[in-house]
Parts: structure tokens; C-alpha cells; sequence
């Protein structure tokens, strides 16, 4: 653990060091890595007591349960940190590698090199494997990380980070690497925003409360997701049968999660045919339906959407309904009411597939396909630091490549301007 | 011109706009913005009248007369947005393309679709030519743009605003695909910088000053260039003649632009044989040398460098030389005081080269070329919106490229997750 508690000395050390773990070969970085799962599996013991003082403070504090929930840690789950660490080891490092070469008329050889962004702060809550993931995935792709998470974990965090640094040292990854902000102080992170000649991006985690705070006073550009407000339309052309499965699984296979439906938009020719089987199937498996007037009509059970049902994230066995007259009219209820997060649409008409997909702005838009599948290991990434519903920089999941920047390297032989 | 007049209607309009231009093939675009080129060859009477008057302006307000001399615009000056615009017209159009596109094992087809950013703002000062220049960038690649040039340059923007519009209008284009902001107020500005939801980019372009003032105020992602402060290392193994005429054309070819030389280190084994033949060189181009210790025993004639003068954007024929004692101490010295703009060094030991490539932070790094190629049309992007030294989502020279992002777009048959 470091002892430098103020912000500015951490973001400093943190900075120093990401110019020597920038200089790192995969193999020196992954070297490391391993050896902060091992150390995690070895303080399975420290950690679990720590967790248990956190568990013990936010029961005093009555905290909301679900909160605690996401807070505990149980020897299953530290061995899912220490195996995340080592798939982290295992992936493509993308760092060094030359791209987009070309050669200029004037013999200039001109090209990207793949460069890791600098120090990320990660401001994050709750879930203390925050902590070990991206630590790792930071490491991996060359970056310093300055960590702050939630005063609920600080004691499991504390924990987390001893081990891993515990893991570090004596490698060549230099142990400044990775920092945690252990102060409580609303203050510190305030501060921690500000600093932009020392951290180079900042990557909030947590509610939207949360997220709103961060991007607020940050100084250092953000990378953000605020909430995912997802759709499935079902055009008049779909495979019923298809739209049915994939309703379902979008809505109900985890809803607590971004990427989970939260609206569903039915064209107006099918909706009698397709809602009242669709949406018994959904009431079956304890999904509050809440329609506009024309799924009501269809409905007569449903619950009435108010305007506000149409921008909830409600993260719960919540299903908003509305019927639309056409493809056009489901992408303008998107780009106006979604989060530009992963929007569906079920068809199998070309032209209104190919319509829906260009025009929605979000992150990921599919076709005939679960928005489910939006996710850094279902992608393809490997892992992920997070999903970005912004558009600067990186959209939708970010792995290791996200976590990357590139310069322009030029070679010459001596040419000068004219 | 739109009556639009308050900075949220314009911003509201500019991204309606967006939906619509973000449609269009590259054919349609580019048939506006050769519209636009010639409404402004037709309209060059009324934009020189617009230009007299803020000159005349500028003059009774006692205006610097540099900053007069980038106000003022002639005859060539308009041919020249003219021609310019018709230039990017013959740019590729990167808009709609694939990219990445991969199989996952469950039959999903993903990949990235290149998509226009959104609505851009940009904020500027005096040349009324970044008007047309961005309004041609922004079109062409898909972007809605809001312009906010600097109160001097009122008149010549509103008059080259209104051919830009007449040029447009009865094309596939949007009229509101360009805006302008009329208002002189500062708070206008402010207002603009919260827009969150209508506006996706912000990118100054203009004095230090201006810049700091965006970025501190923006909830908008911003891209930046703050100042070039670029290096040329001369290395102890380089060709002592490339070296020469490398320093000489870094610093004399074009002394008030970013990618011009404001620092010179050299390796302290070739210090005696090169600088003086070299700085005898400079000299005679009218260059006053400021030089730390070192430097001064060899250039008994230089002044003496402050620690100010190595983080100094001199934009003039002024320049600081350092002797250093290896690459690392150049390396260490570029990275503490440098602007990670465009750094170059002069060596032909492959290894010593790799070195400062891999380690110096900036978003060009050169092997024995001048730093004066960072710019869009010697990178062969066409034309540039600026550059950029910042690290996320572009790094130096911006072209239509850079003014873009992607969604993913996802395929499937009918895939639910499990």
C-alpha cells in the first residue's frame, strides 16, 4: 500500500509510472498480471475478513440490501478475480504495433503506433472485483490506474490492493502502477478530476448519480455510460416466433443489467397477432407490462405507460409497449427517448433492416439478435473496462484495444518542408 | 440566415439536422459543397464589403495588427475558400463503411459501421476562412456544425454564412446543417458548452486563452491543441548536414505555426563540432538563440535560457538550445516540457531511434524529418480541422476521418443469449 495519501502525490507517482509500464513487453506485463492472481488466491483470507468489516459497516449503516449484495465477497468469488486476472494475462496486447503505414509522395514513411493512454482514474462503487479487473486490464494495455472506490468497500479494496501489489513487486511492472485513493472525502475526488497534466482519462463506474458527479467536474476528458435504455422492435415483416425468443431473452434472462430490454415497440399490422402471446409469455415469467393506449386496446390487462416509462432504465421485471405505424416512427421513439446504448430490431425485410441500422444512433444496433450479446466478452474483447454509450474515443464495449491510443510515427531521410 | 437566434434553438436545429444529413450518400453532400464553393465565388463582392467593415472596426478598436492581418480577407483569399471547399468535395467519404468485421462462434456477424459524430461546435477567432473551411469538413463528413467565430470577425462570418446557406439550400442538405451563432455575448458561449444533448463535440481553434476557457467550461467532450512546443534532438550518431538543415528549416521555414521548433537539444559529443556552424546558420536567418550553460560555453554570443523558456511557445524567430549528456536525458526533457505535439530526432543508430520514437509522448514523433510535416495535407488526410494534442479519440492532424466514430452493427439469426 502506498503511503502517499494525498491525490496529487498518487496521480504524480502514477505518471512516472506509466512511463516505464508503457516501455513493457506483453510478456513483462503479463508476467505481472499472473502474479497478482496468485497473490489474490494467497489472501483469499485477508481479503475475506476485510469484506467481512465492510459487510459488518454497511449492515450498521443499513445499507440497502441489494447494495450489500453487490458488496460481499465469498471465497468462490475472489477465485473468479484471480482467474479474470489470469484471462486478462492471456489476451492480445496491442501495444507497439504499427498501423496504417504509408508512404507520402515526398518518401515520408508515415504510421499509427499503438500507445496506451497514460494513468485512468477509475471512480467506481460497490463491487470490490472492480478493483482487481482493472487493475489488470490497465496493466495489460500499459496504463497507470488510480482506483477510488466506494468507502462501503474500502476495507475489501484495501485488501485487494495489498495483494496485488504484493504480486507486482519484484517484477517489472513498477508498483506505482496501480494506486488506490483511500481517503472518504468527496473533496479528494473533486480534486482527483482536476489534475489533467497527471491522468489522462477518467472512466466512472456506479448509478447514474454517480456518473452525472464525475462528468460534471472533470477537467480530464470521461469516458461514460449512463444508462441503458434498450429496445427490441418487431417489425411487421418478423418471424413471430423469432421476435417471441428474442423479446424474452432480452427482457427476462437478466434484467438487472444495461444491455436488458426496456422497451418494446411492435408495428401496428402484427401487434394483434404477436402481443397478446408475446406478452403472456412475459407476464408468465413476472414482467409488469406498462402500454401505450393502442397495446392497452390489445391488452386490456396492461398497466398505462406515462411519458416517463419511456426513458426508465428500470433495471426489473418492467416492460414498457408501444405500438408504432412503421419503421420510421420506432427509430424516431429511439434516437429520442434510448440512451444510445443497444437497440434491435427483428425483421426479415432487407430495406427495413438496413433503414433501422443506419439510422438508430446507439452504441450497437442489431438485427434479429438479443440485445443481450452487448458485452466486452461477447464481442470478441476478451474482457471489458466498461460500456461506453458516449461516441468520442470508443462506443459500446471497451476492452484492452479501447483502453489504447495511437501516435504518428514519421521516418524520414532527411526530408524538410517547402 | 437563421432567425434562430438563442443558442438552444440553434443547437435544437443543427441536430435535427444531423438525423437527416447523416443519410446521405457522398454524391449528395458533395453536390452542396460545391454549391457552396460557388455561392462564395459569386457572393466574394458582398464578403469583401462584410470584411471592410470589421476591418474598419478592428482599426477604431485599436486591434492588434497581426491579429487585423489574419482578419483580412482579398480577393485570393476567397478564391482560395473556394477552392478549397471544392477540395474536400473530392475527398473520400469514409460514411457507411464496415470495418472489423468478424464471425463470433455463436453466428454473429459484428463489425463497426463508420458514422458521423453528431453536431459539432466550433469556437474560433478571427480567420472568417475557418468558416467555410469547417463547413465543408463538418458537411462532408457527415456532422452538423455550429459555428461561433470571435465578435471581430462578425460581419465577414454572416456574410460568407449566407452564401454558405444560399449554396445549400434546394440540395439535399439540410439548411440547418450549418449554423452560426450570432450573439457577441460570452454567455452565449457558456450556454452552448452545456448543451450535452445537441451538441457531441466541441474543438477550439485559437489562442491559448480561448482554448483553456472552452475546456474549463465544456460538459462537452472536447478535442484540443493547446501549444507546439517541438523539439529537434540532434543525436551524437547523426548526419551532422541532415541535422542542419533540419534545425534550420524546423525553426526558419515558417517560425508562427504550431509545428515549428521552439527547443534544440543536442547530444553534448557533437555540441562542439555542430552548434556553432549551425547557430551561425540560425543567426544569420535573424534567430536569437537562448541557450542554458552549456550552450553559452560553446555560443559565447547567446543568451541565457530561463527555466521558462523551455516550456515557451515562442511562435517567432526565437529559439532554446539545450546540450544533454545521452537520448534519455532528451527523452526525459521533451516529456517534462514538451506540448506532445510533433518531436523529431536527428540519428542514424537504429537503436537510439527506436528509443525516442517508443518513449517520447506526443502525438508525432519524427526520425530525421522536419517537425513542420504535422499537418493534414502533408499526412495525406486531405485537409485538417486541427490538430489535435490531445489523447483521446484523435491525435494530431484531424481530417474527415477523425470528425467520425462507429456503431457496431450486429447481425444475427435469431440468437438469444444463454
Amino acid at each position: 500500500m502506498s503511503t502517499k495519501s494525498d491525490v496529487l502525490s498518487i496521480a504524480k507517482a502514477a505518471k512516472r509510472a506509466s512511463y516505464i509500464l508503457a516501455q513493457l513487453s506483453s510478456k513483462e506485463k503479463n508476467a505481472a498480471i499472473r502474479k497478482m492472481s496468485a497473490a489474490i488466491e494467497r489472501g483469499k483470507g485477508s481479503i475475506l475478513r476485510a469484506n467481512r468489516e465492510d459487510i459488518r459497516k454497511a449492515k450498521l449503516k443499513k445499507l440497502k440490501s441489494s447494495l450489500i449484495d453487490r458488496l460481499r465477497l465469498n471465497s468462490k468469488r475472489i477465485d473468479s478475480m484471480a482467474a479474470s486476472l489470469n484471462a486478462v494475462a492471456n489476451l492480445k496486447d496491442h501495444v507497439g504495433r504499427m498501423e496504417e503505414a504509408k508512404r507520402r509522395p515526398n518518401g515520408l514513411l508515415i504510421g499509427k503506433m499503438i500507445v496506451p493512454i497514460g494513468v485512468i482514474g477509475i471512480i467506481y462503487e460497490s463491487r470490490p472485483n472492480v478493483t482487481s479487473d482493472c487493475a489488470g486490464l490497465c496493466v495489460k494495455s500499459g496504463n497507470a490506474v488510480i482506483l477510488k472506490g466506494g468507502s462501503e468497500a474500502l476495507n475489501s479494496n484495501k485488501a485487494i490492493l495489498k495483494c496485488i501489489k504484493r504480486g507486482i513487486s519484484g517484477t517489472r511492472v513498477p508498483e506505482d502502477s496501480v494506486m488506490l485513493v483511500t481517503t472518504a472525502s468527496r473533496n479528494a475526488v473533486r480534486r482527483l478530476l482536476k489534475l489533467t497534466e497527471h491522468i489522462d482519462l477518467i472512466i466512472p463506474r456506479g448509478g447514474e448519480g454517480l456518473i452525472r458527479e464525475v462528468a460534471s467536474n472533470s477537467l480530464i476528458p470521461v469516458i461514460k455510460h449512463y444508462k441503458g435504455v434498450c429496445h427490441v422492435y418487431v417489425d411487421k415483416e418478423a418471424d413471430l416466433n423469432m421476435a417471441h425468443k428474442i423479446a424474452l431473452n432480452a427482457k427476462v434472462q437478466r434484467p438487472g443489467v444495461c444491455n436488458a430490454m426496456e422497451t418494446l415497440l411492435v408495428h401496428e399490422d402484427i401487434a394483434p397477432r404477436f402481443l397478446p402471446i408475446a406478452a403472456a409469455a412475459l407476464k408468465d415469467k413476472g414482467v409488469e407490462i406498462r402500454g401505450c393506449e393502442k397495446t392497452r386496446a390489445i391488452l386490456k390487462w396492461a398497466r398505462r405507460a406515462g411519458e416517463s416509462d419511456w426513458t426508465e432504465e428500470y433495471l426489473d421485471l418492467i416492460l414498457s409497449v408501444k405500438i408504432v405505424t412503421s419503421v420510421e416512427e420506432a427509430i424516431s421513439h429511439i434516437n429520442k427517448y434510448g440512451s444510445r446504448h443497444s437497440d434491435a430490431i427483428v425483421t426479415s425485410d432487407d430495406g427495413t433492416a438496413a433503414k433501422f441500422l443506419k439510422r438508430v444512433d446507439a452504441a450497437c444496433v442489431y438485427l434479429n439478435a438479443s440485445t443481450r450479446f452487448t458485452d466486452g466478452f461477447e464481442f470478441g474483447l476478451g474482457a471489458e473496462i466498461g460500456i461506453s454509450t458516449d461516441k468520442l474515443h470508443a462506443r459500446g464495449p471497451m476492452g484492452i484495444r479501447e483502453l489504447t491510443t495511437y501516435k504518428y510515427v514519421v521516418l524520414g531521410k532527411g526530408q524538410v518542408r517547402r
